[in-house]
C-alpha cells in the first residue's frame, strides 16, 4: 500500500521527469503561423530598418539650405510616391512633392509637411515654404530603427503580433522557433465510451480524452495522439506504441492507478520500474510516473476532477514554462465560509470568488464533482496540517 | 485637411461601428475544438452526474446494518469492476469487492475502503470489516453532482478544459458556441512586396498583412481573407469583393488614408460617405472609417507601428469583448526618464518596464520604429495637454 508521498515531493519528481523536454528541437515556421511560438535563437534582420531614407510626412522634399530664409517660394519639379524605383536627385533651388514613406531623393535633406506650405500657381507649379527647416527634419534615415545584420528579436521570445510586425518589416518570411512539446493523451477504463454514445448500464463518457487534450493545448503543447483503451495492459501497450509512432514525447494517462484489481497503468509501469502510489492530496491521491520504451508517462486518476487538478499541479507548470507562458496566478483570499479538511493531505477545494472578493467553496471535496469544478474559478489550498478553518481565515488560492 | 478629432471620440465611433458584430450567429462545434470558444446558450446535461450510484473507493460494498457491530467478518461473494453491466444485488450478510467508480449494487448502502479491512481466508474468501459504516459512506449517489436536465455550463462562458470536462462527462459531444468574428486584412501600397521577396529600390515588405492578421487572431477573431493591393482603387474594390465572398464581417485596411496623392482607402470610402481624417494622436494620426457594400471598413495608416497601435486602441477592445477575453491591462507607473510630447495630441510612446518597475522609453516617438515597438512591453500614454514630463512623474501605461 505504501505511505503517501508529499505533494511537493511528487511535483518535484514529475518536474525532473519533464526537464528533458525543455531542450527543444527547432523548426522554421512561416510568420503567418508563428503567433504564440517561442523564438529558438535571436532573429537577425538582413536589412536596415527603414531599408531606405524616406519621408515621415506628406509634403515637399527640399534642401534645408534653400529654405533657411523662409518664407521662400520654390518650383515644384515633380512628385515622389511610396512606390518602387529610385527618384531623380533633387536639383538645388527646387522642391519635389513627396508622400509619407516615399524615398527622399539624393540632394534633399529635409521634408516640409504640406500643412506648413502654401500653393503657388494654380496647378501647384510652385510651393511657398513658410518656415526654415533643419537638416534631417521629417526624414527617416535608413537604419535609424535598426542596422542591417542586427537582431530584431531576441531568443526565447513568445511571439506577439508586434514582434511579427518587426520580423516581417525586416523582410523575413519565416522564423526559427522551438518545437512544441508533443503529447499523447490516453484514457483507460472499460467503463468508458466515446462522447455522444448513448450510455449503457455502468458506462460513462470518456471526459478525460477531450478535457486533458484541451488542458495540454492551453499549456502551449500539442496533442499528437489521443486514445482510449479498456482495462487490458496489452491494449494499453499497443496504444502507447501508436503514440510513440505519432512522435509523442510525453504520455499522459488517466485511470488505472488505483488499488483495485484492474489497474492497467500500474500493470504497465510497475514491472518497468515505474512508480504507482499515493500522493498526500485530495482529490488526486493515486498517481503514477514512469516510462514506456523511453517515453515518460505521467498517470493520473480516472475521475475528471482529479485528472484536471493533477494536470494543473504537476504537468502544466513544466509545459507552460517551456511554452513561455506565465505560471498560474495565485492569490491569498479570505474564506467566505468555514471549512474542514482531512489531516495529512493537502486539500484542493474547488471555489469561487464571491462578489465581495472572498473565496467561497463550490460543491465540497468529492473528486466526482465535475459540474462543481466547472462552476469554480479557483482552488482553495488547505495545508496538510490544517483540519479546520473559520470564515475569514486567509488561504492560498490558485486561479483557474 | 480638417481638424483633428479626439482619440476618445474616434474610439467611440469605431466601437459603435463594431457594435453590430456583438450579436453573434451560433454554430455547433465538437468539444475537441471548443477550447476558448464562448457558449451561446446554457449547456444542459442530458444525464445525471454521476449517472449511476458508484463507489468512491476501492474496497467492499456492504449493508451498513451488517457492519454496525464491527469488527465483523463477512463472506466476499464477488467483485464489481468499473465496467459496463449491472451488478447482482447484494444479499444481506455478505460483502462484494468493489473498485472506485464501479456501480454500487442494489442492497448495498455503504462502501468500506480496503485499508479499513483485513483479509479472512487465504484467497480473500472473506473480509474483516474493522469499523462500523453509516448509510451512504463512500457512496456517490446518482445526481449528487448534477441532476439530469440541469445546466452544466452557463451561456457566455469562455470554455477552459475544466468546462469541457464537465460537458464531456455529461455525455455531450458538441456544444453550441458563438461564431468568431470573421475579419479580412488588406494591405494597400504600391511599395509593398510579399514577405521573403528580395527588395528592389523603394520597396518594403508587407509587414501589416501578417502582423494585423496575428493581432486579429490574438483578439479572438478569425481571419477569413488576407490581401495586398497596389495604389489602385479598382484593385482595392476587387479585393474587398473577394473578402465579402469569403464571409468577412469586418475589413481592416492599412495604408491609403493620408493626405498624399495616392490614397486608395480615401478614394474608396469618401465617395461612399466614409470618413478619412486625422485623430489627435501620435503615432497613428491618419484614420478612416466607413463601409464597403455593407461591410464595415476600418482603415489604419500604413506603417506597422501605427497600424498595430491603432488596432490595439480602436478595434481590439471590441473584438476581445465579443470573444470573452479581458481588456488589455493598464498600470500607472513612474517614468524612468523625462520626456517631451506634442501639444494637442495624445502620445503613445513605446516603453519597457525597467528592473526597478518604472516605465522607460524605447526608441522615441517616430512611427517608423517597428524594431523599437518589438522591444517594448508597454505603451506610455501622454495626454493631449502635456508637453513635458519629469522622471518620476506617474503616467498611465497600457501593457502589451
Amino acid at each position: 500500500m505504501g505511505a503517501r508521498i508529499p505533494v511537493d515531493e511528487h511535483a518535484a519528481f514529475v518536474r525532473s521527469l519533464l526537464a528533458g523536454l525543455g531542450a527543444r528541437p527547432t523548426e522554421r515556421v512561416a510568420l503567418a503561423d508563428a503567433l504564440g511560438r517561442i523564438t529558438a535563437s535571436p532573429v537577425e534582420s538582413p536589412i536596415a530598418l527603414p531599408p531606405f531614407r524616406n519621408s515621415q510626412m506628406d509634403g515637399f522634399a527640399v534642401r534645408s539650405a534653400d529654405v533657411m530664409d523662409a518664407p521662400v517660394s520654390l518650383p515644384v519639379v515633380g512628385e515622389i510616391a511610396a512606390a518602387p524605383g529610385v527618384p531623380a536627385p533633387l536639383e538645388p533651388g527646387t522642391a519635389v512633392r513627396i508622400m509619407t514613406g516615399a524615398p527622399v531623393p539624393d540632394g534633399a535633406d529635409a521634408v516640409v509637411p504640406v500643412e506648413d506650405t502654401e500653393e503657388v500657381g494654380g496647378d501647384v507649379t510652385g510651393v511657398l515654404i513658410l518656415h526654415p527647416r533643419a537638416v534631417g527634419e521629417y526624414v527617416r534615415e535608413a537604419g535609424s530603427d535598426l542596422e542591417a545584420g542586427s537582431d530584431v528579436l531576441p531568443a526565447g521570445l513568445r511571439l506577439a503580433s508586434r514582434h511579427l510586425a518587426a520580423a516581417a518589416a525586416s523582410g523575413l518570411a519565416e522564423v526559427l522557433v522551438r518545437e512544441r512539446v508533443r503529447v499523447a493523451v490516453v484514457s483507460t477504463g472499460s467503463e468508458l465510451v466515446p462522447l455522444g454514445t448513448p450510455l449503457g448500464q455502468g458506462e460513462i463518457p470518456d471526459a478525460n480524452g477531450v478535457a486533458l487534450a484541451a488542458a495540454v493545448r492551453a499549456a502551449g503543447a500539442v496533442v499528437v495522439h489521443g486514445g482510449r483503451v479498456r482495462d487490458d495492459v496489452d491494449r494499453l501497450r499497443a496504444e502507447l506504441d501508436t503514440a510513440r509512432e505519432a512522435g509523442a514525447e510525453l504520455v499522459i494517462t488517466s485511470g488505472g492507478v488505483s488499488k483495485g484489481a484492474f489497474e492497467v497503468v500500474r500493470e504497465l509501469l510497475e514491472p518497468a520500474g515505474g512508480w504507482v502510489g499515493s500522493v498526500a492530496m485530495q482529490p488526486g491521491g493515486p498517481q503514477a510516473t514512469g516510462a514506456y520504451r523511453g517515453v515518460p508517462v505521467i498517470g493520473f486518476p480516472g475521475n475528471p476532477v482529479s485528472a484536471q487538478l493533477s494536470f494543473e499541479l504537476f504537468v502544466a507548470p513544466s509545459l507552460r514554462a517551456i511554452a513561455g507562458l506565465p505560471p498560474a496566478a495565485t492569490e491569498r483570499l479570505e474564506l467566505a465560509e468555514p471549512l474542514t479538511s482531512v489531516a495529512g493531505r493537502r486539500q484542493f477545494l474547488r471555489g469561487r470568488r464571491t462578489d465581495d472578493g472572498r473565496a467561497g467553496v463550490v460543491g465540497g471535496p468529492g473528486s466526482h464533482l465535475v459540474a462543481a469544478l466547472a462552476a469554480s474559478d479557483l482552488l482553495i489550498v488547505v495545508p496538510e496540517d490544517v483540519t479546520e478553518l473559520d470564515a475569514g481565515a486567509v488561504v492560498d488560492t490558485v486561479l483557474l
